[in-house]
Protein backbone atom coordinates (compact mmCIF):
# COMPACT_ATOMS: atom_id res chain seq x y z
CA UNK A 1 0.00 0.00 0.00
CA UNK A 2 1.26 3.49 -0.88
CA UNK A 3 1.26 6.14 0.93
CA UNK A 4 -0.42 8.22 -1.58
CA UNK A 5 -3.12 5.73 -1.09
CA UNK A 6 -3.28 5.44 2.89
CA UNK A 7 -4.07 8.98 2.54
CA UNK A 8 -7.38 9.03 0.68
CA UNK A 9 -8.58 6.46 3.11
CA UNK A 10 -11.43 8.02 5.26
CA UNK A 11 -10.82 8.13 8.61
CA UNK A 12 -12.60 5.97 11.34
CA UNK A 13 -12.27 5.83 15.50
CA UNK A 14 -11.89 2.72 16.76
CA UNK A 15 -12.40 1.72 20.17
CA UNK A 16 -9.64 -1.40 21.45
CA UNK A 17 -9.35 -2.26 24.85
CA UNK A 18 -7.01 -5.18 24.09
CA UNK A 19 -9.44 -7.92 24.09
CA UNK A 20 -9.64 -10.19 21.50
CA UNK A 21 -13.13 -8.95 20.02
CA UNK A 22 -11.71 -5.27 19.65
CA UNK A 23 -8.35 -6.81 18.53
CA UNK A 24 -10.55 -8.42 15.68
CA UNK A 25 -12.47 -4.88 15.13
CA UNK A 26 -9.70 -3.53 14.37
CA UNK A 27 -8.38 -5.73 11.90
CA UNK A 28 -11.87 -5.37 10.13
CA UNK A 29 -11.75 -1.46 10.12
CA UNK A 30 -8.42 -1.58 8.62
CA UNK A 31 -9.59 -4.57 5.82
CA UNK A 32 -12.36 -2.56 5.28
CA UNK A 33 -9.99 0.12 3.73
CA UNK A 34 -10.07 2.81 7.37
CA UNK A 35 -7.85 4.69 8.15
CA UNK A 36 -8.19 3.42 12.09
CA UNK A 37 -7.43 5.25 14.95
CA UNK A 38 -7.58 3.66 18.07
CA UNK A 39 -9.38 5.09 21.31
CA UNK A 40 -8.49 3.19 24.59
CA UNK A 41 -9.30 3.90 28.24
CA UNK A 42 -7.64 4.15 31.19
CA UNK A 43 -11.11 3.73 33.40
CA UNK A 44 -9.78 2.46 36.18
CA UNK A 45 -9.78 -0.66 35.63
CA UNK A 46 -7.86 -2.65 37.95
CA UNK A 47 -5.09 -4.24 35.78
CA UNK A 48 -2.47 -1.75 33.52
CA UNK A 49 -1.59 -4.58 31.58
CA UNK A 50 -5.13 -4.23 30.03
CA UNK A 51 -3.52 -0.92 28.32
CA UNK A 52 -0.11 -2.62 27.59
CA UNK A 53 -2.60 -4.83 25.72
CA UNK A 54 -4.28 -2.87 23.98
CA UNK A 55 -0.86 -0.30 22.90
CA UNK A 56 0.43 -3.74 21.19
CA UNK A 57 -2.58 -4.65 19.50
CA UNK A 58 -3.18 -1.12 18.02
CA UNK A 59 0.45 -1.30 16.89
CA UNK A 60 0.44 -4.61 15.98
CA UNK A 61 -2.94 -4.22 13.66
CA UNK A 62 -2.33 -1.11 11.51
CA UNK A 63 -3.62 1.74 13.72
CA UNK A 64 -2.59 5.18 12.29
CA UNK A 65 -2.92 6.03 15.87
CA UNK A 66 -3.56 5.48 19.50
CA UNK A 67 -4.82 7.58 22.42
CA UNK A 68 -5.75 6.73 25.81
CA UNK A 69 -7.85 9.01 26.93
CA UNK A 70 -8.10 9.03 31.41
CA UNK A 71 -11.60 8.44 32.46
CA UNK A 72 -11.97 7.41 36.02
CA UNK A 73 -15.63 5.75 36.41
CA UNK A 74 -14.63 3.97 39.70
CA UNK A 75 -15.41 7.02 41.34
CA UNK A 76 -19.09 6.16 40.75
CA UNK A 77 -18.39 2.44 42.33
CA UNK A 78 -20.97 0.03 40.95
CA UNK A 79 -19.06 -3.02 38.92
CA UNK A 80 -16.66 -5.76 39.96
CA UNK A 81 -14.32 -4.23 37.40
CA UNK A 82 -13.72 -1.14 38.55
CA UNK A 83 -14.27 -1.72 42.57
CA UNK A 84 -13.12 -4.45 44.57
CA UNK A 85 -16.29 -6.50 44.72
CA UNK A 86 -15.49 -10.12 43.57
CA UNK A 87 -15.04 -11.52 39.93
CA UNK A 88 -17.61 -14.29 39.57
CA UNK A 89 -15.86 -17.73 38.94
CA UNK A 90 -16.20 -20.84 36.93
CA UNK A 91 -20.05 -20.39 36.57
CA UNK A 92 -21.86 -22.56 33.76
CA UNK A 93 -22.58 -21.09 30.35
CA UNK A 94 -26.66 -20.70 31.33
CA UNK A 95 -25.48 -18.51 34.40
CA UNK A 96 -23.48 -16.29 32.22
CA UNK A 97 -25.72 -16.18 29.61
CA UNK A 98 -28.77 -14.74 31.85
CA UNK A 99 -29.20 -11.67 33.49
CA UNK A 100 -26.91 -8.01 33.75
CA UNK A 101 -23.42 -9.70 35.23
CA UNK A 102 -21.48 -8.46 37.81
CA UNK A 103 -19.15 -7.39 35.62
CA UNK A 104 -21.08 -4.82 34.10
CA UNK A 105 -20.05 -1.02 33.97
CA UNK A 106 -22.49 1.31 33.99
CA UNK A 107 -23.31 3.00 30.93
CA UNK A 108 -19.87 2.20 29.59
CA UNK A 109 -20.40 1.44 25.80
CA UNK A 110 -22.28 4.51 25.97
CA UNK A 111 -19.12 6.33 27.24
CA UNK A 112 -17.07 4.95 25.39
CA UNK A 113 -18.51 5.70 21.72
CA UNK A 114 -19.58 9.20 23.19
CA UNK A 115 -15.27 10.19 23.48
CA UNK A 116 -14.82 8.13 20.34
CA UNK A 117 -17.56 10.79 18.40
CA UNK A 118 -15.77 13.82 19.91
CA UNK A 119 -12.65 12.57 18.36
CA UNK A 120 -14.00 11.51 15.25
CA UNK A 121 -15.70 15.46 15.00
CA UNK A 122 -11.96 16.69 15.28
CA UNK A 123 -10.92 13.77 12.51
CA UNK A 124 -14.02 14.38 10.45
CA UNK A 125 -14.47 10.95 10.71
CA UNK A 126 -18.26 9.36 10.39
CA UNK A 127 -17.03 5.70 11.21
CA UNK A 128 -17.05 4.05 14.50
CA UNK A 129 -16.28 0.78 15.58
CA UNK A 130 -16.57 -1.25 18.37
CA UNK A 131 -16.42 -4.61 19.58
CA UNK A 132 -19.48 -5.44 20.71
CA UNK A 133 -20.81 -8.71 20.61
CA UNK A 134 -24.79 -9.77 21.32
CA UNK A 135 -24.23 -13.66 21.38
CA UNK A 136 -21.68 -14.24 23.88
CA UNK A 137 -22.74 -11.25 25.92
CA UNK A 138 -26.39 -11.19 26.11
CA UNK A 139 -26.46 -9.83 29.15
CA UNK A 140 -24.68 -5.88 28.63
CA UNK A 141 -27.61 -3.61 27.20
CA UNK A 142 -24.96 -1.63 25.92
CA UNK A 143 -23.91 -4.24 23.11
CA UNK A 144 -27.25 -5.01 21.45
CA UNK A 145 -27.95 -3.81 17.39
CA UNK A 146 -31.05 -1.03 19.10
CA UNK A 147 -28.21 0.70 21.18
CA UNK A 148 -26.16 1.49 18.54
CA UNK A 149 -28.52 2.46 16.25
CA UNK A 150 -29.51 4.82 19.10
CA UNK A 151 -26.26 6.15 19.32
CA UNK A 152 -26.43 6.96 15.56
CA UNK A 153 -29.01 8.74 15.86
CA UNK A 154 -27.50 11.08 18.35
CA UNK A 155 -24.75 11.28 17.02
CA UNK A 156 -26.33 13.24 14.35
CA UNK A 157 -27.61 15.59 16.63
CA UNK A 158 -24.53 16.18 18.20
CA UNK A 159 -22.88 17.15 16.34
CA UNK A 160 -21.83 19.78 13.76
CA UNK A 161 -21.76 17.67 11.13
CA UNK A 162 -24.61 15.80 11.56
CA UNK A 163 -26.87 18.95 12.20
CA UNK A 164 -25.16 21.60 9.90
CA UNK A 165 -24.20 19.25 6.72
CA UNK A 166 -26.62 16.37 7.23
CA UNK A 167 -23.94 13.86 7.28
CA UNK A 168 -24.95 10.50 9.24
CA UNK A 169 -22.53 8.57 11.35
CA UNK A 170 -22.22 4.70 11.17
CA UNK A 171 -21.58 2.71 14.52
CA UNK A 172 -19.71 -0.55 12.91
CA UNK A 173 -19.37 -3.29 15.33
CA UNK A 174 -18.95 -6.35 13.19
CA UNK A 175 -18.07 -8.88 15.18
CA UNK A 176 -22.26 -8.31 16.71
CA UNK A 177 -23.82 -11.96 15.21
CA UNK A 178 -20.24 -13.86 15.94
CA UNK A 179 -19.50 -16.44 18.56
CA UNK A 180 -16.47 -16.34 20.09
CA UNK A 181 -15.63 -19.49 17.59
CA UNK A 182 -15.91 -16.90 14.72
CA UNK A 183 -13.94 -14.40 16.55
CA UNK A 184 -10.97 -17.13 16.86
CA UNK A 185 -11.32 -17.83 13.49
CA UNK A 186 -11.84 -14.45 11.62
CA UNK A 187 -8.55 -13.50 13.82
CA UNK A 188 -6.99 -16.43 11.89
CA UNK A 189 -8.33 -15.37 8.39
CA UNK A 190 -7.16 -11.59 9.06
CA UNK A 191 -3.59 -12.30 10.54
CA UNK A 192 -4.76 -11.09 13.96
CA UNK A 193 -2.14 -11.95 16.67
CA UNK A 194 -4.33 -13.21 19.71
CA UNK A 195 -1.11 -13.63 21.63
CA UNK A 196 -0.78 -9.98 22.30
CA UNK A 197 -4.83 -10.26 23.22
CA UNK A 198 -5.79 -10.03 27.00
CA UNK A 199 -9.16 -10.95 28.06
CA UNK A 200 -9.24 -11.86 31.95
CA UNK A 201 -11.54 -10.54 34.38
CA UNK A 202 -9.41 -10.86 37.06
CA UNK A 203 -5.27 -11.58 35.50
CA UNK A 204 -2.57 -13.31 38.22
CA UNK A 205 0.77 -12.37 38.31
CA UNK A 206 3.82 -15.07 38.52
CA UNK A 207 7.08 -13.92 37.96
CA UNK A 208 6.73 -10.91 36.56
CA UNK A 209 4.50 -12.19 34.07
CA UNK A 210 0.60 -11.43 33.72
CA UNK A 211 -1.42 -14.74 33.35
CA UNK A 212 -5.28 -15.13 32.86
CA UNK A 213 -6.92 -16.76 35.72
CA UNK A 214 -8.45 -19.39 33.51
CA UNK A 215 -12.16 -19.31 35.48
CA UNK A 216 -14.08 -15.92 35.19
CA UNK A 217 -16.59 -15.76 32.38
CA UNK A 218 -14.09 -13.98 30.33
CA UNK A 219 -11.72 -16.62 30.35
CA UNK A 220 -14.20 -19.55 29.84
CA UNK A 221 -15.67 -17.75 26.93
CA UNK A 222 -12.49 -17.33 25.28
CA UNK A 223 -10.95 -20.98 25.92
CA UNK A 224 -14.23 -22.26 24.61
CA UNK A 225 -14.29 -20.43 21.81
CA UNK A 226 -10.36 -22.00 20.61
CA UNK A 227 -11.77 -25.11 21.68
CA UNK A 228 -14.77 -24.34 19.09
CA UNK A 229 -12.37 -23.29 16.45
CA UNK A 230 -9.88 -26.21 17.26
CA UNK A 231 -6.92 -23.98 17.93
CA UNK A 232 -4.97 -23.86 21.03
CA UNK A 233 -4.94 -19.97 22.87
CA UNK A 234 -1.49 -18.72 22.53
CA UNK A 235 -1.97 -16.92 25.80
CA UNK A 236 -0.54 -17.94 29.40
CA UNK A 237 -3.21 -19.41 31.92
CA UNK A 238 -2.32 -19.81 35.85
CA UNK A 239 -4.63 -22.75 36.25
CA UNK B 1 -36.92 20.04 55.74
CA UNK B 2 -36.32 16.38 57.88
CA UNK B 3 -33.87 14.46 57.21
CA UNK B 4 -36.42 11.29 56.56
CA UNK B 5 -37.97 13.23 54.14
CA UNK B 6 -34.71 14.10 52.38
CA UNK B 7 -34.46 10.24 52.46
CA UNK B 8 -37.49 10.15 50.01
CA UNK B 9 -36.17 12.06 47.82
CA UNK B 10 -35.78 10.65 44.29
CA UNK B 11 -31.94 11.44 43.82
CA UNK B 12 -31.04 12.87 40.09
CA UNK B 13 -27.60 13.57 38.82
CA UNK B 14 -26.83 17.03 37.99
CA UNK B 15 -24.41 18.68 35.64
CA UNK B 16 -22.25 21.61 37.48
CA UNK B 17 -19.88 23.31 35.61
CA UNK B 18 -19.55 26.13 37.91
CA UNK B 19 -21.26 28.46 35.47
CA UNK B 20 -24.60 30.33 36.05
CA UNK B 21 -26.83 28.30 34.07
CA UNK B 22 -25.77 25.49 36.01
CA UNK B 23 -26.40 27.13 39.16
CA UNK B 24 -29.37 27.60 38.15
CA UNK B 25 -30.35 24.33 36.91
CA UNK B 26 -29.17 22.80 40.38
CA UNK B 27 -31.54 25.31 42.18
CA UNK B 28 -34.10 23.64 39.68
CA UNK B 29 -33.64 20.32 41.17
CA UNK B 30 -33.44 20.68 44.28
CA UNK B 31 -36.44 23.41 43.94
CA UNK B 32 -38.59 20.18 42.05
CA UNK B 33 -37.73 18.06 44.96
CA UNK B 34 -34.49 15.99 43.71
CA UNK B 35 -32.19 15.31 45.82
CA UNK B 36 -29.37 16.22 43.43
CA UNK B 37 -26.00 14.61 43.32
CA UNK B 38 -23.92 17.07 41.06
CA UNK B 39 -21.28 16.30 38.93
CA UNK B 40 -18.07 18.42 37.04
CA UNK B 41 -15.62 17.31 34.91
CA UNK B 42 -12.27 17.91 35.15
CA UNK B 43 -11.91 17.70 31.12
CA UNK B 44 -8.17 19.72 30.41
CA UNK B 45 -10.07 23.09 30.82
CA UNK B 46 -7.52 25.77 31.10
CA UNK B 47 -8.73 27.19 34.14
CA UNK B 48 -8.81 25.37 37.51
CA UNK B 49 -10.70 28.02 38.57
CA UNK B 50 -13.61 26.69 36.97
CA UNK B 51 -13.66 23.37 39.60
CA UNK B 52 -13.27 25.75 42.61
CA UNK B 53 -16.56 27.50 41.46
CA UNK B 54 -17.90 23.92 40.63
CA UNK B 55 -17.68 22.88 44.35
CA UNK B 56 -18.84 26.09 45.91
CA UNK B 57 -22.26 26.27 43.73
CA UNK B 58 -22.79 22.30 44.32
CA UNK B 59 -21.92 23.39 48.02
CA UNK B 60 -24.23 26.57 48.20
CA UNK B 61 -26.69 24.69 46.15
CA UNK B 62 -27.72 21.89 48.29
CA UNK B 63 -26.27 19.83 46.38
CA UNK B 64 -26.11 16.31 48.79
CA UNK B 65 -22.66 15.44 47.06
CA UNK B 66 -20.48 16.38 44.36
CA UNK B 67 -18.15 14.48 42.49
CA UNK B 68 -15.22 15.15 39.84
CA UNK B 69 -14.58 13.07 37.20
CA UNK B 70 -11.48 13.85 34.94
CA UNK B 71 -11.82 12.96 31.47
CA UNK B 72 -8.92 14.84 29.21
CA UNK B 73 -10.57 15.57 25.99
CA UNK B 74 -8.06 17.96 25.26
CA UNK B 75 -5.79 14.79 23.58
CA UNK B 76 -7.61 15.32 20.65
CA UNK B 77 -7.57 19.20 20.51
CA UNK B 78 -10.14 20.52 18.15
CA UNK B 79 -11.21 23.45 20.92
CA UNK B 80 -10.15 26.97 21.90
CA UNK B 81 -11.69 25.95 25.73
CA UNK B 82 -9.17 23.09 25.60
CA UNK B 83 -6.36 24.14 23.44
CA UNK B 84 -4.18 27.42 23.06
CA UNK B 85 -6.41 28.56 20.02
CA UNK B 86 -7.27 32.44 21.13
CA UNK B 87 -10.67 32.69 22.32
CA UNK B 88 -12.70 35.50 20.25
CA UNK B 89 -13.11 38.96 21.93
CA UNK B 90 -15.92 41.55 21.37
CA UNK B 91 -17.91 39.64 18.99
CA UNK B 92 -21.36 41.76 18.15
CA UNK B 93 -24.43 39.61 19.16
CA UNK B 94 -25.43 38.45 15.10
CA UNK B 95 -21.57 36.56 15.49
CA UNK B 96 -22.06 34.89 18.91
CA UNK B 97 -25.95 33.78 17.41
CA UNK B 98 -24.06 32.76 14.18
CA UNK B 99 -22.50 29.04 13.32
CA UNK B 100 -20.30 26.40 15.65
CA UNK B 101 -18.40 28.80 17.82
CA UNK B 102 -14.45 28.28 18.14
CA UNK B 103 -15.17 27.36 21.45
CA UNK B 104 -17.26 24.50 20.53
CA UNK B 105 -15.64 21.37 22.95
CA UNK B 106 -16.26 18.29 20.15
CA UNK B 107 -19.11 15.93 21.46
CA UNK B 108 -19.23 17.78 24.59
CA UNK B 109 -23.00 17.44 26.10
CA UNK B 110 -22.56 13.88 24.72
CA UNK B 111 -19.54 13.13 26.67
CA UNK B 112 -21.14 15.11 29.74
CA UNK B 113 -24.41 13.40 29.58
CA UNK B 114 -23.37 9.97 28.94
CA UNK B 115 -21.31 10.26 32.39
CA UNK B 116 -23.67 11.44 34.35
CA UNK B 117 -26.23 8.56 33.04
CA UNK B 118 -22.97 6.13 34.34
CA UNK B 119 -23.54 8.02 37.70
CA UNK B 120 -27.32 7.79 37.23
CA UNK B 121 -27.08 3.78 37.11
CA UNK B 122 -25.18 3.24 40.19
CA UNK B 123 -27.84 5.51 42.02
CA UNK B 124 -30.77 4.40 40.27
CA UNK B 125 -31.70 7.78 39.29
CA UNK B 126 -33.92 8.52 36.13
CA UNK B 127 -33.40 11.96 36.20
CA UNK B 128 -30.70 13.99 34.57
CA UNK B 129 -30.13 17.82 34.66
CA UNK B 130 -28.72 19.78 32.57
CA UNK B 131 -28.39 24.00 31.96
CA UNK B 132 -28.38 24.17 28.36
CA UNK B 133 -29.63 27.10 27.25
CA UNK B 134 -30.73 26.91 23.23
CA UNK B 135 -31.56 30.68 23.22
CA UNK B 136 -28.37 32.27 24.13
CA UNK B 137 -26.11 29.30 22.19
CA UNK B 138 -28.04 28.42 19.40
CA UNK B 139 -24.60 27.45 17.64
CA UNK B 140 -24.62 24.44 20.03
CA UNK B 141 -25.46 21.20 18.10
CA UNK B 142 -25.38 19.54 21.30
CA UNK B 143 -27.91 22.74 23.55
CA UNK B 144 -31.22 21.32 21.66
CA UNK B 145 -34.10 20.16 22.68
CA UNK B 146 -33.79 17.18 19.36
CA UNK B 147 -30.64 16.23 20.90
CA UNK B 148 -32.00 16.20 24.47
CA UNK B 149 -34.83 14.03 23.02
CA UNK B 150 -32.21 11.98 21.50
CA UNK B 151 -30.28 11.40 24.31
CA UNK B 152 -33.21 10.33 26.58
CA UNK B 153 -33.90 7.42 23.85
CA UNK B 154 -30.56 5.98 23.90
CA UNK B 155 -30.36 5.84 27.97
CA UNK B 156 -33.82 3.88 27.75
CA UNK B 157 -31.77 0.80 25.79
CA UNK B 158 -27.96 1.70 27.17
CA UNK B 159 -28.90 0.74 30.70
CA UNK B 160 -30.70 -2.32 32.67
CA UNK B 161 -33.18 -0.04 34.16
CA UNK B 162 -34.61 0.45 30.47
CA UNK B 163 -34.22 -2.35 28.69
CA UNK B 164 -34.98 -4.67 31.90
CA UNK B 165 -37.25 -2.86 33.32
CA UNK B 166 -38.84 -0.31 31.22
CA UNK B 167 -37.77 2.65 32.91
CA UNK B 168 -37.49 6.16 31.24
CA UNK B 169 -34.80 8.39 31.86
CA UNK B 170 -35.34 12.41 31.23
CA UNK B 171 -33.25 15.05 30.70
CA UNK B 172 -34.42 18.08 32.44
CA UNK B 173 -32.83 21.67 30.80
CA UNK B 174 -35.30 24.01 32.94
CA UNK B 175 -33.38 26.88 31.18
CA UNK B 176 -33.88 26.00 27.23
CA UNK B 177 -36.24 28.45 26.61
CA UNK B 178 -34.63 31.65 29.26
CA UNK B 179 -33.16 34.56 27.88
CA UNK B 180 -29.79 35.41 29.78
CA UNK B 181 -31.95 37.78 31.40
CA UNK B 182 -34.59 35.16 32.53
CA UNK B 183 -31.80 33.11 33.90
CA UNK B 184 -30.66 36.05 36.43
CA UNK B 185 -34.12 37.03 37.23
CA UNK B 186 -34.59 32.95 37.88
CA UNK B 187 -31.33 32.97 40.00
CA UNK B 188 -32.42 36.05 42.10
CA UNK B 189 -36.18 33.98 42.84
CA UNK B 190 -34.47 30.60 43.98
CA UNK B 191 -31.98 33.04 45.81
CA UNK B 192 -28.88 31.23 43.84
CA UNK B 193 -25.95 33.03 45.30
CA UNK B 194 -24.03 34.44 41.47
CA UNK B 195 -21.46 35.55 43.00
CA UNK B 196 -20.47 32.30 43.43
CA UNK B 197 -20.09 31.55 40.01
CA UNK B 198 -18.01 32.02 36.67
CA UNK B 199 -18.79 32.13 33.02
CA UNK B 200 -15.43 33.41 31.50
CA UNK B 201 -13.98 31.19 28.19
CA UNK B 202 -10.95 33.66 29.28
CA UNK B 203 -9.94 34.33 33.21
CA UNK B 204 -7.33 37.18 33.94
CA UNK B 205 -4.89 36.60 37.18
CA UNK B 206 -4.78 39.37 39.08
CA UNK B 207 -3.14 39.71 42.76
CA UNK B 208 -4.32 36.54 43.63
CA UNK B 209 -8.18 36.72 42.24
CA UNK B 210 -9.33 35.32 39.02
CA UNK B 211 -11.09 38.07 37.22
CA UNK B 212 -13.66 37.67 34.05
CA UNK B 213 -11.97 39.10 30.91
CA UNK B 214 -15.55 41.13 30.05
CA UNK B 215 -14.98 40.31 26.17
CA UNK B 216 -15.18 37.24 25.54
CA UNK B 217 -18.50 35.93 24.00
CA UNK B 218 -20.07 34.16 27.73
CA UNK B 219 -18.74 37.60 29.22
CA UNK B 220 -20.91 39.67 27.09
CA UNK B 221 -24.08 37.58 27.17
CA UNK B 222 -24.10 36.87 30.99
CA UNK B 223 -23.25 40.82 31.14
CA UNK B 224 -26.36 41.42 28.70
CA UNK B 225 -28.28 39.03 30.71
CA UNK B 226 -27.81 41.23 34.16
CA UNK B 227 -28.18 44.61 31.87
CA UNK B 228 -31.41 43.74 30.78
CA UNK B 229 -32.80 42.31 34.53
CA UNK B 230 -31.68 45.78 35.79
CA UNK B 231 -29.11 44.08 37.81
CA UNK B 232 -25.53 44.59 38.91
CA UNK B 233 -23.55 41.38 37.89
CA UNK B 234 -21.60 40.88 41.52
CA UNK B 235 -17.91 39.02 40.29
CA UNK B 236 -15.40 41.04 39.46
CA UNK B 237 -14.32 42.12 36.08
CA UNK B 238 -10.54 42.74 34.81
CA UNK B 239 -11.95 45.45 31.91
Amino acid sequence: MTSAHSQTRPPAVCLVSGGMDSAVTLAEAVHAGFCAHALSFDYGQRHAHELDCARRVANAGGAAEHRIVTLDLSVFGGSALTTDEEVPKDRDEQEIGTGVPATYVPARNTVFLSVALAWAEVLGAKDLFIGVNAVDYSGYPDCRPEFLAAFEELAGKATAAGTERGERFRVHAPLMEFSKQQVVERAIELDVDLALTHTCYDPVERDGAVLACGHCDACLLRLKGFEQAGRVDPIEYAR
